[in-house]
């Protein structure tokens, strides 16, 4: 029925066959694969249980010769894809020493204690390659066996879309002869983007354009292919940078925090954080990036109102005055952070929900401020969706909007 | 891992597995699953293919006792859920008589022509149950094998919850000693249904009460148990109907266009339909009444400007004027239905997308006029979703909208 190879996912998470969540990844996994040449026949949720993931991945590889799995990469104990998928392949799983230094080296950055338990992201399915995370701790996993493929994936869905991207994406897009550029624009949503490029469609040709809209980024696939692919992929490029804009951060690989940290290494700046909604998902995703302790210096998360005083030096009028969701204490955060010992800070607080939304600042208010030695800059969102999409959003958006108060080209 | 009875999902279709469709029924399915102490363990989605599903249905009848198929029960060459079972089963299907009887009865009513291919409709797996559809043509069946049950239901979400809830859930719900008693709300979201409910949590236990909220009607289902089960159901019973109020249309396998056509027969009024977007929707619904046809005169679906004006003799210039998705255009719609024989009249014009919008006129706007002896009624909505949830809404919300204006107690 399908066009195209067969492709398979699973999702693994008993909070996904529960009465309020959806898995939303296979969406975004569908356009990937598309874009790649392969369909999906099948989906699958399973609970979190390493006999029903290994079961699932056998019978699917029957039907697919690609299965992408999304979730069960985390530390826990409920986290079972690793021992799922190598249950599945009648392999082993091994510690993997150098994996083990890079997290416990993110902790030292962090000046966080590492909890015993996040070693066991750092095992890995024997023979597995090992697909960095750009955006949080659990890396990826890719598996091959007899001409077959198991992605194993972190469930997190700006997680999921990030290593979709910039590992596999340009790895199975480009067969003989193709040639592939991603644009990766932040601090927009994927409506207003393919409005505005939706002109160059007639020049270019629609079927050599895709736009993936992920949680929070965009990306603009490009692809050429025969005598004339490398010019043409050029005029692309130049056609697509333009109408992208001030909203290119990056290409092909590039991550956000990646250019943020570099953006700061040029200028010879330090950054430091102050979080509240986002409850450190800042740092966590700065800290991502290899070399960041040269330039961040850490942060504060201030979730409570007593802790906001406290550690960021927020003034009790100015709370009372405005509320913590506002312009003033976001300012003032920012401030703060900068008093912590850096040249630069970023600041975020705001209504993540379920709860604690108004007429006024209904859930998905955010205030993002950033203070730099070139400026300060000062953001009002109202974030569609759930919790945890207000909060991708928020962190997103909040380096967004340090990267464009650093300037330069991408 | 999963508390309760082990029952898995099944959603056959394979517009959902590609790039912008979720399945969302199971959704709807966990919520009356975990009413009746069932717990998903798995759910599945597989291509509108005889195999695929047959291969599904056995497989997840090992792991769960009950198995909710969605989907694949219409009459066209792809509807082959039908075909699947019955192969999982080692059955045959047979053609049930008075079936195709009741279908050919609802043809006749539209005074339309049956297509030959709505006969597959009719197709019933050996043994199996037929479950009514209340509100569309294709019915459910119900299969038992070895002590397992398999259900099919239709995938259209409205059609789905409907039979879920009507005939199912009482079914399912009901231990020994436990009593159930459903109100059914239509013309209310969810959301606020819930907070006008919830002062009531503490006086009757939040475990004996649950809200279902589908496409377009919403279910509190009211449980008890032990020696006062009765009394304490009727003093519940009591409290709920109160708070409900004019948003109550029935109670347990009540349907909304029986409710209406049931309040038709006892004031001896007959209607006509005038439905642009929803186009024929409303008069399906009603349709699949048993003796609709004391009642429901017909009526037209005039989706294009011409047939506005040639069929409900909508003035050119009120189009001209006010545009067709107008409270004018409404209006005149219903007083052209009345114009065909019918002392009621029931008129949908609206903008169901995805194409069509305006900043003035989004899509999801939607005018419903109503016109009885007892008066007239408009109402201007906006209702959310895609395509299919705005018609879905439309055809609720114009049901309900008749219902109130006919008056009387549920």
């Amino acid at each position: 029925m399908a066009q195209g190879r067969a492709a398979a996912f699973l999702a693994v998470g008993s909070e996904l066959l529960r009465t309020e969540r959806l898995d939303t990844n296979s969406l975004f996994a569908a356009r990937v694969l598309a874009r790649c040449g392969f369909a999906l026949v099948e989906k699958r949720i399973v609970e979190d249980d390493v006999a029903a993931i290994a079961a699932a991945i056998v019978d699917l590889l029957r039907r697919a010769e690609l299965v992408v799995v999304s979730g069960g990469l985390g530390p826990t104990a409920d986290d079972v894809t690793r021992e799922g998928a190598a249950r599945a392949l009648g392999r082993g799983a091994t510690r993997n020493d150098a994996l083990l230094d890079r997290l416990a080296a993110r902790y030292r950055r962090l000046a966080r204690q590492m909890p015993p338990i996040v070693a066991r992201m750092a095992e890995v399915v024997d023979g597995a390659e090992v697909l960095e995370n750009p955006l949080g701790t659990a890396p990826g996993q890719l598996l091959e066996a007899d001409g077959r493929t198991v992605v194993l994936l972190p469930g997190v869905p700006r997680e999921f879309e990030e290593i979709l991207t910039v590992h596999l994406l340009p790895r199975w897009a480009a067969p003989a002869g193709v040639l592939v550029r991603s644009l990766r624009l932040a601090g927009v949503y994927e409506s207003p983007v393919e409005q505005r490029v939706s002109p160059l469609y007639d020049r270019f040709g629609r079927e050599r354009i895709t736009i993936l809209g992920g949680r929070a980024l965009v990306t603009l696939v490009l692809t050429t292919s025969g005598t004339r692919a490398r010019e043409e992929l050029a005029e692309m490029e130049r056609a697509f940078t333009a109408v992208a804009g001030d909203d290119l951060f990056g290409f092909d690989d590039d991550t956000l925090p990646g250019v943020v940290v570099a953006k700061l290494r040029e200028r010879g700046w330090h950054l430091a954080t102050a979080e509240s909604c986002t409850g450190g998902l800042v740092g966590a995703q700065l800290t991502a990036v290899p070399g960041a302790s040269d330039v961040y210096v850490g942060g504060v998360v201030a979730y409570s109102n007593a802790l906001k005083a406290s550690l960021t030096g927020v003034d009790a009028a100015l709370l009372a005055a405005h509320g913590a969701v506002s312009r003033e204490v976001a300012e003032a955060m920012a401030q703060g952070a900068c008093a912590l010992g850096a040249e630069c800070a970023l600041a975020v607080t705001g209504v993540a929900g379920p709860a604690g939304g108004s007429a006024e600042k209904p859930v998905g208010t955010v205030h993002l401020a950033v203070a730099t030695p070139a400026g300060q800059a000062h953001a009002r969102h109202h974030f569609p969706g759930d919790r945890a999409a207000v909060r991708e959003f928020s962190a997103t958006f909040a380096l967004d909007l340090l990267r464009r108060r650093l300037g330069g080209a991408p």
